[in-house]
């Protein structure tokens, strides 16, 4: 059970404590980004980060003190002390595709793919839809159409083709607070225009797993593993006090991403620390991003905490991908 | 002011009454269709018709007596009189589609193009979306992937490429009786990926235009004029008692049909008869097709009436476009 | 395929018309009791009559011009015509029952079992319950304890002890327009306690049957059959301009009637004529009462249309009972 | 049991039918004011008409196709056919008040107090509030300041001060189609400020009077009686297809208009014609003006039906009021 | 004023604060019983406990990490220190009762009565409703006939019969969130069928008690004392961020517990400290389960806080029923 | 850019902490009133104050142990450490007033006007609406009529008159948790009739200034400075979790207050704090007073936290402004 991809040495790790039993654990240190780590921002979470040259970049989530969403570049050596720019990334328009405007920003996700990092974030035009964009240096960034109509979000783009295609997991919405969220799979022959759109998985019932009945999303782009794509995603349970988001993960056909191979029953994380239950939207916990290494198999999720920091928590895929087994759904 | 197209002398047709000041009057025998034409039917609305051989041909919303929504072929020599098939179309696959299940199908649209007769329904896979399959002799059909991903209604192809892509509009929606709706436009290369997913029109707002506040649709396939793409569409006002759906109509331009010409601030026709008041659903117009003759310049809609009936009403190119302008929104 | 029971050779009959092609079909003078038939009366519907001495008695839901609810005892000769009595039952309190004060009363049962009539409404209790009652002459009346807590409707009991136990169908409210509701049964060894409550067959799914897939309700009392307790029920789908009520038939296990052997994929009737679609609440078939003959397989079911008027329609089991099978959900 | 007030010789009228038990009969040629009846109109109703010269006078609530809400002038010689005027009323800037402007108008009470015809109106100014104006002549119109803040609707002036001061009620709504309103009494020594507001009567039980058990609002100015002022007003009950509009009587005291002396339990008419059950809101009747003859005890009672059409209802003070009394709440 | 029942020296126990002027107060090492204090909870809260053998049993509420409801049991030997079974209670079926199946069960209360130990809880069968079991030894379950159909919850059984009946309260509710809701009580001659179902209270008006005007439900079985059996409660007041959920102390007749001698008008407790305020619900305080020692009239209540723990809270009867009455609604 | 006004000498001031870059900081020692202040409180919070012969008066938000609210008088020497009365304060009828109940009183602003010192809460007559009185020695309190009918909220009255007219804000609103909410002016000659009433300032877009997006109200009482009144304001977004309160502030025109000069786009404060982000209703800052010294151009700000407890925060008016100006709407 191993990642298929390359070696990453300097990922960030902490290694499991000693009294923990489960699969995932969150690093000691968290939250890494404090809500006001740049002077503009209100509050920074749900991003997305990438190797970079001789560390890591990545796409942040800055809501600012008005609360318009946008997203801004940063940079890290270590991928946990991060340096946020000041100013939302600029776009301009992609070679080929038409100007899209954009009311808000959020929930970015970056993945490497060819030469390119590609950055899909959830897009206002006339209601959230995906946006897509991308970037070959973090200096210059282009913005691409929408991949889709309203209403959709949490749109995540794969690390390679698939029989020639390009895929995107994607979840249909509604223009509001949406109570109900499948996870969907679509196809691209050239990243402009999609179709094949297939149901992936959908919520699971309150008397199977209930932390997941209400809605689900993607998260970070799918880790490719020697057992198909491995899928970090939330869930959310809608208690009499509001929506709680927690952390699961699942494991995708290598060839049709369509199939679910194993999808975990229980949670990974929830909200438990302060930092996750207390802050703009309480009991939060949004994966949006992982980095791993595909020598020694660790993994780190970021996430964002209560609509209001970043954290990242660790796991080992020999070891995930068992627990996951074991807690089928 | 004239319609671009064919002459279609057997055009059904009524002369306008003498005390009618309208640019569009009913039928005087409506409802054409009663909701009971074939044995298993509750109801029969919001369908569609093309000029077929040397009469016509159509695809019906054929509810059964277990409230159950599907699409049945109809064929009549004169428009009025119909006999429709007591057995839903059963579609094949479509060659280079994979095969896609349907919980329903209900409010198709036809339209030929090229060589085929297309047709675009509400497909229920995993929530209502757009359907699409063609026939070339209303004797095999064969079934193509979906259009997009759920919610969505109201898929409208048109009935030429434009700048050699293939255009449809629609109306991005959610999994209930939605009560927003804006008309959108997408463009694909090959009538299986879709992009370029442009906002066309959306909802008055009260003050403007009430009839349409709550959500439109997009209705018969444009129809091709020397002014504009003519848009007969739904528009729905939300009244202390439910939905009255109304129909109005809207002029788009000719090489970009995301461009609003001219849009109607009145409607052209709302519920004032008893087949259009009192049905399965109350206070209903729903266009979804229109005959029109090039050489005169007739156009016929056909409309479903409260969910229940099918109904048509009749007006002319020149007269109908220039009250559009004098009622421009 | 036979009723179990008493004949009953003056059962109103009127015989099926020759171009219908159903099981069922509408008596040609419905309504047979209009809304103002008594000075008081706003409406009169979902009703319930019985055999009784050389005619019919019945108890009618008289809803008066301050649109309060009340059932009311009324008299027939043929069934067809009606004298419904200016007042309102006065109970008196049952023996072994404490007296339980009604804010309401309405959709009443009536049902012979042992040497009583016995009666059965939806009474305001702190919220809607089962009420219950009993005559043997139609002149003293005398209310029993509520067979359930709040919230509750549609409480109709069999004609006879299963296994030595009384039997109750009931669905489950809550305390507004209820948007769900599935039929239960209850068993009693005294009609007073009540106990051994099972689930016995809920709403179907949109893509099943979708006349009965918001909420469903027992009608008349079962008619026993040789083929097991033929149920006549109501079924609500809600349309965007509110609910539809339409009724459907099941067959339930003569034993244990908590099992299902058959149940109506389609409808028998949906709201057609203008007096089920126009009225107090448009739209509405409810289904209160039946009478049968077991000579000649004849049943007349007695309906409410429109929250307004009194209809009936009729049915034979011979013929109703294989459709049920060739129709079965 | 007088009116106290000037005789209105050539007030409408129809004797009540004979078969008929209640205080109050519609007129037998209703509706007396069809929905087209001017070209721009898509429904004419909750309107008001005063004597006026030698006939009469009004103001009518005019939905044009586009469905806006405006207000226009109408004449008639015998109140019972009229000529309204294709145009909606104009108003100037009222000396002393400045101007306010409209988004739309609707539901319009006229009321004659010292020299002018006041008119009141559901006003759009950031909502819906009570609009004020006045004409002598019923050519030229004068706009004064809203009474209120938004959201308020029926408005109804009392046609002379009391104590020195103008009194008006009104029901304080929100910005929707309200769920809830009682109705108030607000002072103005100038009609220009506004206070002293008085709650003067909610919505009964639904044990008590269902009919109104959701909403109320003052219908027609209320009539001077030797018994207290006469106030017609409409009440409505949630059904669960949507409101049902009723009208109902009270009697207010004479000098302190905010107690109730009598109110009527049951109501005087509720959608039972078609015109009333079926329409762009179907189930409305809503009373927005009167006539009453001093001499004879005649009244006439104009109310919108169905949202569409206008028609009338004839009663006499001396049978109403016993009848009020009899059947107070 | 003095408890009835036994002496129970070993009583959890810890006096008074000194500044406290409250008749009760919180553990001060609260919570007693941690979210994780098993390996597979999420959170352990809303749970019961009771005097056993030489030290205490109890049914815990353990939820997983699928977010699954189920019942555990555990023991401590001084109350305060718990070890639970990592495994839920598996229930046989109780002779003279069928099998009845549980989707999930939660919020358990148990009760010594006769020779047993009988459980209630809220049962997922087809809903939530009351589930009941008993054991004699903490080692063997039986699973009764559910008491009531759905929707149901807080079932709360009388620690003796009263006049030869079984009693007990509960609370109808709706299959959600449920936004109301009231005590009431039913009698059962043999706990498998019951009747005489009568309300006991309600909610308090906004103006009254607004901690308690939402929803209420029995905690605690009931303690008697020389005043009468002694409830402490659950109240609910929904702010605008949800529901908070607080506790209070009612005192019901001794002979008819239907009667209310009094009810507390404020609280007992409120959320306040962080285990009460954060959590997977936050702003709960649910009472369960209290201990009594008849010798000192000493109390020990057991409450969830926050839907993710276990905390306790004590008092005397004889400074408690005082403050009732001084505090009485 | 000075406050025109009184000196005073005595404002509560912290100097801004050094790594500050905010126009308005925090008191390092909040939050100044805990929620247990005074025996019989639940909360303290959303309180007035105003400077008072050597020190501090104010009237204080207690709601009690039964969350009853009402307001409570308080005195402080430094404005920081307060004595609340335990009693509510008892008011007599204002001359030439009547008398006019309150179920309850909340979230009062006093100012001090001529020579006396005003009052306004929101007062539970019918509903809630806008409650007056006065004291002029914080002994003797007298009640005036309502300003307003219900629904209404947040009024604040100016410190002076503006052109001979007493002037006050006010926020209409529904009769829950009002989901939208404007700001308005209305005026008086007497303070006890009210008109022309002005639409001042309404929510943002959800793309412009998200954190004020849903509804807002004013807060103190305008500061009268050199550019205009300076009004401190909450605005509210709605998450998926409810409810988030911030503070802002706006310059309005010194002759015309409905005339916006400026509003900022970023909020001042936001919930970040433990007492802001957990209580009992979490996630508000809720500003109800402010000091001000004329001499410094220091202004502290008293607002509520989580509906628990009363903090303050400091600004100072030449940095605020100019602030303003840079970050307007």
């Amino acid at each position: 059970m191993t990642i298929i991809g390359q070696p990453l040495k300097n990922i960030p790790w902490e290694e499991k404590p000693e009294n923990c039993n489960e699969p995932m654990w969150r690093y000691s240190k968290n939250p890494i980004i404090p809500k006001n780590a740049i002077p503009s921002s209100n509050s920074i979470f749900n991003s997305a980060v990438v190797p970079y040259e001789d560390g890591f970049a990545g796409v942040f989530r800055c809501d600012t003190k008005a609360r318009l969403m946008n997203i801004n570049a940063g940079f890290s050596k270590d991928g946990l002390n991060w340096q946020i720019e000041h100013h939302p990334i600029e776009f301009k328009q992609a070679p080929g595709h038409d100007f899209i405007h954009s009311d808000y920003k959020y929930d970015p996700r970056v993945v490497q793919l060819d030469d390119k990092y590609y950055i899909q974030w959830c897009n206002g035009y006339h209601g959230p839809t995906i946006g897509m964009g991308y970037t070959e240096d973090f200096k210059e960034y282009y913005q691409m159409e929408n991949a889709f109509m309203p209403y959709n979000r949490n749109g995540v783009l794969f690390p390679r083709k698939i029989d020639g295609m390009y895929m995107m997991l994607s979840r249909p919405s509604d223009n509001g607070h949406t109570p109900f969220g499948d996870i969907w799979l679509s196809k691209s022959p050239d990243l402009k225009y999609w179709g094949e759109h297939r149901f992936v998985m959908g919520t699971a019932s309150f008397e199977e797993s209930a932390w997941q009945c209400t809605k689900i999303g993607a998260g970070p782009a799918p880790i490719e593993t020697s057992e198909g794509w491995l899928l970090f995603y939330h869930g959310v349970l809608h208690s009499c006090n509001g929506f709680v988001y927690a952390m699961g993960v699942a494991l995708l056909d290598i060839h049709d991403p369509s199939i679910i191979i194993a999808r975990s029953k229980p949670y990974l994380l929830t909200p438990e620390k302060d930092y996750e239950c207390v802050g703009d939207v309480h009991n939060v916990i949004f994966p949006c991003a992982a980095l791993s290494d595909a020598e020694t198999g660790r993994i780190v999720v970021y996430y964002g905490g209560a609509d209001t920091v970043v954290g990242c928590a660790f796991c080992k895929v020999d070891e995930l991908i068992p627990w996951l087994f074991e807690n089928n759904l």
